[in-house]
């Protein structure tokens, strides 16, 4: 039945290849929003273009993708102008960085009084490229992991 | 007492700038992995290039960035190899498709039984630059966002 209807819609040259071609809006919670800007801005370094608000603040990473941070308890209301959205608990996210600044983002996170959960050399794990992570917790407890290199390539 | 460390870290050249460049791996969260591939797979048409299993699968974006979902139940075991993460509840990312098929994404969410939940055309609100959303759910609640344009350059 599913495969049917894929048939039907994709016969013509339109459906060939559409798929979308890139993240724009990739998502995390925290329900102190104050904290995370704390966080993502002054600790990791990301761009904060706008402001921030009870509901959410963004992050530039790039100039085609911006990371949000959502307070769940405002997200999650239902009835708001947009659909709603808000889970509750640890999510994770991994941010590229240079593997020449890896020792220094240690360093870094050490002058912050941020522990590091883990660290990870890619390369004697199976099924994945080069490179190595950090982890460390943002305030939220959300695990965000800083890597060097794109392990997923392979 | 934060504002002193972050100076004292950053005299040297190395923290100038440091920051990471870009996102390697946006995280969804799907109690049931084969509906997830079902959706970001076959609806969406996302490259898949590994397996799947009881406690992930991940899909291509681009060369430089992948989609991952976990089983939030197995991914927030304690004590497993990597640090532990699994929110509950409808999450949210938005992704980027061409102005030109818009209208065919409709179609093809229509030929597969999924509701749209809202339209946005973003020139219309203040503060975003041009752009379209459609909004829809996938199997596990998540709040999907088919985006055309880059409605954050503003």
């Amino acid at each position: 039945m599913l495969a049917n209807s894929t048939r039907l819609f994709c016969r013509g040259r339109l459906c060939l290849g559409m798929k979308p071609h890139s993240i724009l809006e990739t998502v995390l919670y925290a329900s102190d929003i104050e904290q995370a800007v704390w966080f993502y801005h002054e600790v990791l370094g990301l761009e904060k273009p706008g402001g921030a608000s009870d509901l959410m603040t963004y992050f530039r990473i790039d100039g085609n993708h911006v990371l949000l941070v959502f307070n769940p308890q405002e997200s999650d209301k239902p009835g708001r102008d947009l659909p709603s959205h808000g889970p509750r608990g640890a999510g994770h996210i991994a941010l590229r960085i240079e593997e020449s600044d890896y020792d220094n983002w240690k360093k870094r996170m050490s002058s912050f009084g941020i522990g590091i959960e883990q660290e990870i050399d890619w390369e004697q794990e199976e099924g994945f490229a080069k490179g190595r992570s950090i982890y460390v917790r943002d305030p939220y407890g959300n695990s965000i992991e800083l890597i060097t290199g794109n392990i997923w390539e392979s």
